[in-house]
C-alpha cells in the first residue's frame, strides 16, 4: 500500500483527519518524523536539521491559520554528541523564535538512523481548513518553489553552508495568520505545489487552473536546466509555503496583510480538473520514499 | 555520552525542561518516540504498539496531574500495510477512549525501522512537578510494579497474547488527576522506581527511605525466580505507574480519591540517601539501548 493510500486509511478512521494539523477545542496539534535517509541529506548539519524538522510541523500549525504555542522535539540518533545535540536544540529553539512560538523541550531516543519526531500546539478560534475553496476563487502561493529541491543539488555538488542556508526555511506563520481572515482554504505545500493542489481540490471539490510564470526559487537556476526548472518547482515540494485560495473581492487585502509576499498562479475552477497554463497538471509529488 | 548526560544537557539549554511533560500556559505537551528494536519485541501486535506508543504520552500528561486534550501519531514501518495501520490506529485510539482522550489523527512515515512517535496535549491549572517534595511525605506507587518485565518475559517464551495482554497497561490519567490536589511530586515510572526516586529525589533535593514488601505484579512470578523478583520490578521499568510524595495529613484523603490502588512504600528523607529496607537503591533502571 503506498502512503496516500495508507494515510486515506487513517483519515477512514478518524474524523478529523485530512488537513495539515489536528483540531480539538481550538488547539490545533500536528506530529511529523523526519530521518537521514529521506529528509537529511549528507551535509545537513544538526541545526539545520532541528531548525528543519520542527519547521515543519510549525509550517502545519500555520497552514491552519494558527499561532504556535509550543514545540517540542525527540532527537533519535545512534550515539549522544554533546556538541551536536546542543546545534539541534539550537536549530529547534532558534526556528521557534523565528516565529514567536516557545520550544519547550523534548526527548532522546537511541536510534539506528539519525530519526527526528516533532510536534507543535498552536491555537486558533477559526482554522482555515483544506475544504473552503469555491470556483472563482483565486489560487495564490506565499515566498517562491523549488528552494529546497535547489538545496538538495548544493548538498549533492557539496555546496554546504549554501545547501543549509536554503534548506532552513522560515515557517510561514505570519502569513499564515495576516492571511486567515481572508482565505477560503489552505495548506503547507510540503509536498509539492502539484500535489497540494490536487488535495485542496479533492477536499473543496474543485478545480485548479493554474498559469505560469510561476514564483520560482532564484536558487533553482544554479542547479537545475531551463527547461526543467518549472517542473521541478511544481513537483519537487518540501518547500513549507502555503497554498491558499481567496476570494477575489478579497485578494488586494490579503496581499497588503501578508508580511510574505503573496503570489495569485491561477484560479479555482468547478470541472474539477487541475491544470498548468491549459495542461493537465498530474498528481505527481514528493512522498517519503519516492523519488522526486 | 549517555542518554542520561545528554538529557542533562537538553534540559541546560531549556528553562521549563526537566519534567515528564513541558508546561506552557496550563498547556502540558509531551512527545516520545518508541521502536522495534527497543521497545516492541517479537510478537508484538500493531495493536498493542499503538495502545502503548500512545499510552506511553498519555502517561506523561498523567503524570503532571493533567486531563488529556489530544494525542496524535506517526507511524514509521518499511511498508505500509492496511491491516497493520488500522490495528494500530484502532489501538492509540482506544488507549486515548480509555482514559477520555481523543485521538485525532497522524502521519505516515517509510522508515527502514518500525518507529512510532506520539505527542499528546492535556490541560492542566496546577500540574504536579518533579520538585515539591518535602521530608516526610510518604511515598506513594500506584498499581504494581514489573508487569512489563513480565510482559517480555512471555513474549519471549512465545506466550504472546499474554503478553501482549500485560503490554497494554491503563495510563494513569484518572489517578493523576484525583492526586494532584494531595500529591506534592509526582512523576510516571517509566524508567523504573529505582530510578523514578532518583530523579524525584535531584529535583526536590530530598532522599527516599522505602520499604517492602512493594506491590509487585503477579505475573512477574511466572518469569523470574523469586530472589530476583524485587530486583526486576524495582529497576525494569517500562510499567507507567506513577510514583508521588503525598504529605502525611493528605494520605487517606489521596487514597480514597485514587480510582487505582495507592501503596505507601516509604517516606521521604532529608539525608538525600535513597535506599530500600536500609540498604542503598542504586539509581538504575532502564534505559532506551541499554540492557535492563
Amino acid at each position: 500500500m503506498d502512503e496516500r493510500s495508507a494515510l486515506g486509511l487513517i483519515a477512514d478512521r478518524l474524523e478529523p483527519a485530512g488537513d495539515d494539523a489536528a483540531i480539538v477545542d481550538g488547539l490545533v496539534v500536528t506530529i511529523d518524523m523526519l530521518h537521514e535517509s529521506t529528509d537529511f541529506p549528507v551535509g545537513t548539519t544538526r541545526y539545520t536539521a532541528g531548525w528543519r524538522a520542527v519547521g515543519a510541523s510549525l509550517s502545519d500549525v500555520a497552514a491552519m491559520g494558527a499561532e504556535p504555542t509550543a514545540a517540542v522535539a525527540v532527537y533519535g540518533a545512534p550515539t549522544f554528541d554533546g556538541a551536536e545535540i546542543t546545534a539541534f536544540v539550537d536549530g529547534a529553539r532558534d526556528v521557534c523564535a523565528a516565529v514567536d512560538g516557545a520550544y519547550v523541550g523534548g526527548d532522546l531516543d537511541e536510534h539506528e538512523e539519525f530519526t527526528v519526531a516533532t510536534a507543535a500546539v498552536g491555537r486558533t478560534d477559526d482554522p482555515v481548513l483544506r475544504s473552503g475553496a469555491s470556483p472563482g476563487d483565486i489560487v495564490c502561493v506565499t515566498g517562491t518553489l523549488g528552494r529546497s529541491a535547489a538545496a538538495l543539488g548544493l548538498f549533492e555538488t557539496g555546496e554546504y553552508e549554501r545547501a543549509n542556508d536554503l534548506f532552513r526555511f522560515e515557517p510561514r506563520v505570519g502569513a499564515g495568520r495576516a492571511l486567515a481572515p481572508y482565505a477560503s482554504a489552505m495548506m503547507d505545500s510540503s509536498d509539492g505545489l502539484a500535489r497540494s493542489l490536487h488535495q485542496l481540490a479533492e477536499a473543496s471539490d474543485v478545480g485548479f487552473a493554474v498559469e505560469s510564470p510561476l514564483p520560482i526559487d532564484e536558487a533553482l537556476e544554479e542547479v537545475t536546466a531551463p527547461e526543467e526548472r518549472q517542473e521541478v518547482a511544481v513537483s519537487f515540494g518540501e518547500d513549507f509555503e502555503l497554498v491558499c485560495t481567496i476570494p477575489p473581492e478579497n485578494l488586494d487585502a490579503a496581499r497588503e496583510a501578508s508580511p510574505t509576499r503573496l503570489t495569485s498562479i491561477g484560479r479555482v475552477t468547478a470541472d474539477g480538473e487541475i491544470t498548468l497554463d491549459g495542461e493537465p497538471l498530474a498528481d505527481r509529488g514528493f512522498t517519503h520514499g519516492e523519488s522526486a
